[in-house]
């Protein structure tokens, strides 16, 4: 199981994030990764730790003032994106050049979506992994795998083949362990590690049963 | 004259152009800044070179997966903010947004606008500066102060105090020289130093009428 | 008092809300209009009652699948565009270029904003009215004249001369008179006359201090 | 095959192309329809002719302010809608939503995207058709059946059974019988049409060899 750890804007400490969860890969031997925000790619991949950005523009090198170039964001430090994040929703055309644009820089790549439906056609654009994110279950607490399952089943049989990832309110190792059984070849996490009072005891605690 | 110098997302080296801006700057005393993508702020600012981000999103701390937080690129070493450039353009509320998310993080701002009309609007959303710069000569080589310097007068007017800087279309000292003399107090300028073969001597030339 | 209402994509029959408000503007004398969607607009002219569009696309004649050409709701019979609601905000650039856009199909011109800062800025496009309108207040039924009176006063100063409805939360003559004695020239009002159970009575009631 | 005029933001009359539009269906029994501005959707469904929306808004009756919903454009006679076009690229979970919304308001429904990549993708969320249209030929008259034929066929087999449509640069008969031959189902043409001399000898001579 593939663990991504999504900063968002959250006001935590991103380095000090980084170095748990370099510290909890290492001593677990589980995959996990940080993403955090473009500006802390930098400092967060210094750490050691697997760094994803949370966004690539669909562009290439040019005239893009405010953009966030995927070549810019490997430099720094970045091994894969996520694109199309429901806080940072896509066009079609976009997640398709948002990938292309990955793929230049040698970026690994999920794209989010809501539902299985959108999973089938996120999976056609050629990523190298989805990830389904109810919207509603967003910050819940409430895991997909426990308030709808068959979301995932569903995204795994839709996406043929591509691996699925889930997200939205997981938080603890039995989340993880019930969206493994389900399909998943992987997780989102944000709040349940990133605003923990104690972020290690969390994601120990989350990746305990791997 | 304030000169910064926006990298957008050209194919050039942040890091060397950093070098050279810090010292021209430091030889001839001319205030310069760097505005390099959100990923390169910090191994930018690292140099000591005043740096710029290019645009900050309209948010506050929280779930906004694919922002680019004022506290981050704040952290990150950015010593002030391009909002609305016409790549990168904004709603209004998100420039009144923008602005209070940058005073928060102690950014220095600067909005962009097409015209004297864009000009007087934004200078009533207190930033620290407006800048000027009409689409049709962005990239072109042809200086607002050249192709139509009544923008940049009709401009300081229309801010109504708050400074005025200009840009599109300038590459040469003379231009820095002509958009001083029309009321402006800096310049934004990109493709004149960024894609230049040899980027210290265009920076040189620039600076040298100052 | 100007009394414009919005009927945003509530369920209610517009060609209904715009006879009603025909005979009630008839009867009490007072300006009421009425802002359907755009492909309502040519049945709610019909009725005769001073028709307005709820956004108009900041572009003139040329490639531009689904927008809404100021020349199009123009032809169907309306008299004014909003520009910029909060459901609907616009780039500075471009609240500037729908007001072109308007002007050019002789459209009479509110833009919409938050808080008299932007207030301030809205007013130096050369709108014919800005309209201020706290989006938290929107649709609560609590109005801006109660809630915070000063948002209203300070806006009418902001707008230096330009003429200021103000809107969210109005739904009672009581609140039109006070909006009034603020230094409103007009109301924008929507919930409260399009989703009540008799609009008719909800309408008089409210135009009846007037 | 059905052959969907759409009028963009073209300064044409669209009552006048919907009569021609409406006897030349008529004469030749080719299945041909409209696609007017929102606003003139109510004029143009009055002749009589297939009458299509441009754009629908992925939302449900609510507050929604310059939106265009599917309910709307239903009631003022459109019988479907295209959606994603290039000229109006929506997030991927808009489609959906768009999708839906015109389920809910039983019109029928064309995605547009430019590839075939994309019209995989598209095809996944159940519209009723796809239209594929390479954004570097529209407008300039080369159909896309010369310029590139493999591009079509490549979108039927993607489309994996849900029916494809072509556009860009169509024009004259000969295109539209080389459409057909490589899969297509339909086209999608404007400017050939919209902005001819004489609309109807063009649209005969474009119908001819069906």
């Amino acid at each position: 199981m593939f663990v991504l750890i999504n900063l968002k804007a959250y006001p935590c400490d991103p380095v000090e994030i980084a170095e748990i969860a370099a510290e909890v890969a290492e001593t677990t031997g589980v995959r996990i990764a940080i993403a955090p925000q473009a500006a802390d790619i930098a400092s967060v991949a210094q750490i050691g730790v697997e760094t994803w950005a949370q966004h690539v523009s669909p562009v290439e090198h040019g005239s893009h003032t405010g953009s966030t170039l995927a070549e810019a964001v490997s430099r720094a430090g970045a091994d894969g994106t996520l694109l199309n994040h429901s806080e940072s929703r896509l066009r079609l055309a976009d997640i398709d050049a948002g990938l292309r644009a990955a793929e230049r820089a040698n970026l690994e790549t999920i794209v989010c979506a809501n539902n299985p439906r959108q999973i089938a056609a996120a999976a056609r654009l050629d990523p190298d992994s989805v990830a389904v994110e109810p919207p509603a279950l967003i910050g819940t607490g409430t895991p997909v795998s426990k308030a709808d399952p068959q979301i995932v089943t569903d995204s795994v049989e839709a996406a043929s083949g591509v691996p699925v990832l889930c997200g939205a309110g997981i938080s603890t190792g039995e989340d993880l362990d019930a969206a493994g059984k389900l399909g998943a070849e992987g997780v989102l996490l944000a709040s349940g590690v990133a605003k923990a009072d104690d972020p290690r005891s969390a994601l120990e605690a989350l990746v305990d049963p791997i």
